[in-house]
């Protein structure tokens, strides 16, 4: 794998192979890389655990790690994204991993740079990685992706997550829901009730509220959004025996999720951080060896 | 330890632990961690010196330390603490050094967390590894603590530096004395003239005069509070043989104290930075190993 | 050589001994320090290229390099440099990398300090690590800096890289000429008219156009200064056999060179990125060995 840029590009089989080396990693197993290699972390959007998550994966599979401050960058001066990764590329560095707030911004940049690129975000687009982290929490919980009822609850239509979980749990062979108000349903067709989806899934995943745009849409209010498509107690008691709860977080406790529920015992939200440490050492090991 | 929380936790035994050990860091002696550890600074206020400080303690007893950017992080979307620091332990981190504005932040992350706690600064609150170095500053000095007259002058109101090292002196049995305006003294018992306290003193600690601050108080000058409540060129010809001037900075030269005495002999103002280094190692070194 | 402040003070040996030793490195040396460095990076000004490649040069030569965000620091407090860069020294930092806007700035870090000085650009002063990457590109091209015809055009006023080049060619014996707008020429003895001078130059060194300055001058567009001053598509096809296009680089595209220039077969500007790389190894290598 030379780059990891949408899940529409990564095959079943690369996928797989990302699995069950994170899962080797989970197991102990350690990182096989034979050379010195540099990489950078261009987050150009704000991000936590994205960021801290290939921080530590990165140094766990032996790389050097570049900081790379966006907000005091040559960017300011105006200088495009193409020569700034080349910039960066002629330091020295062999990968960069990059959040960007244009869709598929790695479109310029795939011809006259000789660095990987790893996508942690493009715009409205994808986040590849994030997708395998949920991908490995599945198959971990329910061993298959065969038959497995997703249903992905929120603000479906400006999420990459969803767009990026949608096409690699389909490719998989799950069956994907929406669930969401008319409004952020985007490209995807959608429910705009629970009804009985609460019951049959075997995954609820849910996705922040956007609060910054919410007053784009018919205004809802944090109670009024939570009533009708959050997570409340109430429906938690409805989800059927070995369902789990999934979010990518940040989580907006009282809105998509209800607070207490956060660490129950259905909850993988927690467990999908953990996972995206042995995903994204796995998605860093291949890359690299790509390299070569 | 499992933490460092706050001096009144810390017990003297503890305390003279942590001294020991610096004094053998300062001495050329090796950290002894056994495995690799990783390390988050996470400062949601301004830092050089604590930051920078246990930056490379961290580095010197062989911790791998992952970068936070807190200006460019989810708790910008409205992330409680409680969910970035678990976001950032779920990644793989065993321990997260904090500073941040609201007195105590680090009572909501005892229950439910599984990574060591330092506390850099804590509102108004405490600020422990500042008042370690200065202990072992004081140490070095005089070797024993017992009677030990230490008088601390400034804005003893505002000043986690003040609370932690009253608490620690008094309980390792040095006297210790303030010396303030009347609107400034808080919970502590201020005299507010220099008087004989400039020459009974084996330590004059000053304290940072807060710039933004100054206005909600009555109206000095740079000029009239140096004049009076400053160490002056004069006032430092009073101290006693063999007394010292300690400023947990940064420094308003000219405010509470002349630009000249910075760096004169009876200073150890750049050496409390040095000692710092040590103490932070001796910290981060306990803290690390407390995690087998 | 303790410091690299100016390219004044850089003799045209200690010049060949670091380009010596950046060929050494780009032809695969190792590094040869004995025992472990602390450097730190303080960018007070924003940079992409200078700061990347000091990151990168100083983990290959084996410092530990500490991270300082100087947009959070003490300095907000009100804290002078010499207590900044002293504070660091006493963390145990052996050398600090600085970019700053006051010219000159290390004059006030001279005395007092037991610190190493890479001085990465002062003001409208100078910037000698970038000099001596644009030394070393040339004289690979070259062999031989004697008789060479370098052209610098664009805002030599405002330039440190025009000031800093200009000493240093002019010392190692190349024959240096200035194109650019009369507002522009500052303190050089410069042409208005880029007449013979673009068939005759084997260096056409090109500057970048601060947009935020541009207003100051005699109101060109981007188009007309692109027009009289840049180096246009057919400018290029005039340059003699073996010429080549340097820039120091962030490239405003289409104003100081046209968009299809940047990479053709005469630039060497993402090269002298990549010579940036060797010739700050080579440099930090010999500052950390001065420590000695």
């Amino acid at each position: 794998m030379k780059n990891l840029l949408s899940m529409d590009e990564v095959s079943t089989e690369e996928i797989m192979t990302i699995l069950n080396r994170a899962a080797e990693f989970e197991a102990g197993a350690q990182p096989q890389l034979e050379k010195e290699y540099f990489v950078a972390n261009l987050f150009f959007e704000p991000s936590t655990r994205t960021k801290t998550s290939f921080e530590v994966a990165e140094r766990r599979v032996g790389a050097t790690v570049i900081p790379f401050d966006t907000g005091f960058s040559s960017v300011l001066k105006g200088e495009t994204l193409y020569d700034t990764v080349k910039t960066i590329q002629q330091s020295g560095i062999d990968a960069v991993v990059i959040r960007h707030k244009q869709d598929a911004y790695y479109e310029e940049l795939l011809e006259g740079l000789d660095v990987a690129i790893v996508n942690a975000g493009d715009g409205a687009g994808q986040h590849p990685s994030q997708s395998l982290l949920d991908l490995y929490t599945i198959y971990k919980e329910f061993g298959r992706f065969e038959g497995v009822q997703v249903t992905i609850a929120g603000d479906i239509s400006h999420s990459r997550v969803a767009k990026s979980d949608a096409i690699a749990l389909e490719k998989l062979g799950a069956d994907v829901h929406f669930v969401c108000p008319p409004e952020w349903q985007g490209e995807f067709n959608a429910q705009h009730e629970w009804d009985q989806q609460i019951e049959t899934s075997d995954v609820i995943m849910l996705l922040r509220v956007q609060h910054e745009r919410d007053a784009a849409y018919e205004g809802f209010t944090t109670e009024s959004y939570h009533a009708k498509y959050g997570l409340t107690v109430e429906r938690e008691k409805q989800m059927k025996d070995g369902a789990i709860i999934m979010h990518p977080a940040p989580i907006n406790r009282g809105v998509e999720i209800d607070s207490s529920l956060v660490e129950c015992e259905r909850s993988r939200i927690f467990a999908q951080m953990k996972n995206g440490l042995y995903i994204r050492m796995a998605i860093m090991e291949q890359i690299l060896k790509g390299r070569d």
